[in-house]
């Protein structure tokens, strides 16, 4: 924090900066918002557990009971996208129906039952000279999540937030803007109901993308930042934004077929980490297999790939493999092919001289998320580990298990890639921040 | 991480930004040196902790029996800044003689007795479906600091930065350059003779103001920043760079004496939050005085504070307080006063009706870092421990504790303010990142 002051009304405001002409009123309206979550999140850091999983709870039934309102919300969003060609699949991940809606308040259900993380007392001892000192866990203050057409993240987000003690401001895009907006309405009638203050739960989705461009520069009213979405949200909150940001996932995830590997093993692992969801960060878009089992593991990876419609980008040698395989075709990969993360059945396949190859591929082309290696070997599980420089590492295990559910830390508010302060899947206590209280008896420095 | 691929001879220089034309010469040199860093850094990475302590004795050893070399390079800087005008303390915060450099080599051989944080298991289980997950701690990998004159933070750094397994890329500054750089090769020719890499340790001072600029701007080579100096060095650095930053400590740190005082505690904490040393950001800056004892507690406060030579600024109650003391002036506070960090011997005093005025002043002017509260009441130091928002609360002790070495958490990076990432002093596990390591058997998701 620097030492600037901003208008004395609004507290913490001191970074916050002035805008260009015009938009003084989106301005305004979207740090109200955010002032507002902020005198909220002063009420709930203090509020017992039973507190807020009351009121989580009290938010499950009502998106339950509400189902008719959320719905009909969501027809009007299904029908606008229609309308504008969404394709089916993004028309899907938007279609919120009386089972989706259970699902959800399943989730907040679950999110109650988790451990509360505020209050744990992270470390602590008593110093020689006598002072007492803890260190505690504390909610961040206030959230921002910005994410991309998925109604299910508004309710995700909002639950992690408050089970960890913080307001939450969100902002959902256009997409789902009807059904974001009805949801954060129940969401915040049922907080209200509970004795909790209702602007714990807000969106800045009525002010557009003007509104999101003063979201992300409210530095000092809000805490932290977690864009949910495409590489290009990122990319551009990353950039933009002057709030602390947790960078979520774009995954170049590799596995690693070791000359020691259990090729049976291999086999599943590969067609899982590619295929069993196709546009996830933890999914795989490269397979490197080690030159001593190529002979005897390509064939039966390219076909098992071809037959689950999989695109395939080789070097030579897994062309040269390719060759003679029914139905399979492999067209020539070059560096974009490393790099890129597909997002579909689509596939990228290096055969390598040796492990240090394998981890000099890693090491130049991934994104730091998750990459495999299937072996039985010891000392390359180890060194493996020890040396990818990646938020997860897989040992004989798909990249899809890099998931904040999968891991048994609950729900998951997204999945981390940088390595400041969150790496991997983030739940609770990464919405936390801590505090240290010394107690003394007067204690003085000499 | 964005999927943007740079030329592919930098690892990880996905992000890493094109120059204006004319300075490549120096943005190559300032990379050429973070990827010089990050290589070495690898080989850090998986070193044992006695290797690593091995090589921080050499360093501590090679300071010792050097330091005529530096201390000749030494009274070049001291020459050039007392014939550039430098004032008497700065040119002391600049000086390296014997001694200094005894106790520099003796705080090193403290790092290395100090635990190692790599390898440290934060967590881990065996999830239900067999998977053993564990969550590791590992390096950050190549750390970059930023500091004004202080050849010890050179040696800090590095030390730390080491015994943590990074890393790391120095600018010290113009004022310190001969000594800085006398001291890196020192430290590198230690390195070297343990059969580390020498660039391990580096420097971009040669490259002026521009070379920060790039060093700043070196996301993915670089992956954190600490900048140790002014408000004016931070807030330029928060500001410019894209590799992320912790950023160090601006206090405008407050002692609340409330009505529950021990009046005499309170005087002792005041006087040493305020005066032990008065250009550091644990200083305390503001003293609020409950309505109750301000009366009793004013007269003492400010005729000790006068006789330590401070500058009192007041509100009108404290004014009033201070008529008819002998020797004692006090101006009229402003907004201003109570949002300065004077980093002087000058303090702002301010009378508030109760406990909530006292958290509210707080909460508006404070910069997060630490306040204290001196009562005996519990209720009361329970309240303000809970809801001041600041990364350390002192009940009954100077703010002056809030120090890596006085909180027994060994030798420190600097003092954060935020809240992601690293609260309050910074040591050794605030420069790790932690990585998941999943094993399984063949484990595919269904």
């Amino acid at each position: 924090m620097t030492a600037t002051v901003d208008a004395p009304t609004s507290a913490r405001a001191g970074e916050v900066e002035e805008p260009p002409a015009g938009q003084d009123a989106v301005r305004e309206a979207v740090l109200d918002v955010c002032r507002a979550a902020r005198v909220a999140s002063k009420a709930l850091a203090t509020a017992t557990r039973a507190t807020k999983d009351a009121a989580l709870l009290a938010v499950a039934d009502a998106l339950v009971a509400q189902a008719p309102r959320v719905e009909a919300a969501n027809a009007r969003d299904l029908e606008r996208g229609a309308a504008e060609g969404l394709p089916a699949n993004l028309l899907d991940r938007l279609r919120l129906d009386a089972g989706r809606l259970a699902a959800i308040a399943g989730a907040v259900r679950d999110v109650a039952a988790l451990p509360d993380p505020v209050g744990e007392v992270v470390r602590g001892q008593t110093l020689p000279n006598g002072l007492r000192l803890r260190q505690l866990r504390v909610p961040m203050g206030v959230v921002a999540v910005v994410y991309e057409a998925r109604p299910n993240v508004t309710v995700d987000a909002a639950s992690l937030a408050l089970k960890s003690g913080n307001a939450v401001v969100l902002r959902g895009g256009s997409a789902a803007r009807e059904t974001n907006a009805v949801v954060v309405e129940v969401v915040r009638e049922a907080l209200a109901a509970s004795g909790l203050p209702a602007d714990l739960v807000s969106t800045v989705d009525e002010h557009g993308r003007e509104g999101v461009r003063h979201l992300l520069r409210a530095r000092g009213l809000v805490d932290v930042l977690v864009p949910r979405g495409g590489a290009g949200l990122i990319a551009e909150v990353v950039r933009s934004s002057t709030v602390p940001v947790i960078e979520t996932g774009t995954g170049n995830c590799h596995v690693y077929v070791d000359a020691a590997a259990d090729l049976d093993v291999a086999l599943a692992v590969a067609l899982n980490s590619k295929t069993q969801r196709t546009s996830t960060c933890n999914t795989a878009e490269t397979v490197l297999v080690h030159a001593a089992v190529a002979g005897a593991f390509l064939p039966a990876l390219l076909t098992a790939m071809s037959a689950e419609g999989v695109r395939l980008h080789g070097d030579d040698a897994v062309r040269a493999a390719a060759e003679g395989l029914d139905g399979v075709e492999v067209e020539p990969a070059t560096d974009e092919d490393w790099a890129t993360e597909y997002l579909a059945l689509e596939l990228a396949v290096a055969v390598v001289p040796d492990l240090d190859a394998a981890l000099a591929h890693i090491d130049r082309w991934s994104t730091q998320h998750t990459e495999a290696v299937v072996t039985r070997d010891l000392a390359v599980a180890e060194r493996f580990a020890a040396e990818v420089d990646s938020a997860a590492v897989m040992v004989n295990a798909s990249t899809r298990f890099t998931d904040g559910a999968q891991l048994g830390l609950g729900a998951e508010v997204g999945i981390s890639t940088q390595k400041l302060h969150a790496r991997g899947p983030m739940g609770l206590a990464e919405l936390t921040t801590t505090r240290w209280v010394v107690t003394g008896d007067g204690h003085v420095r000499a």
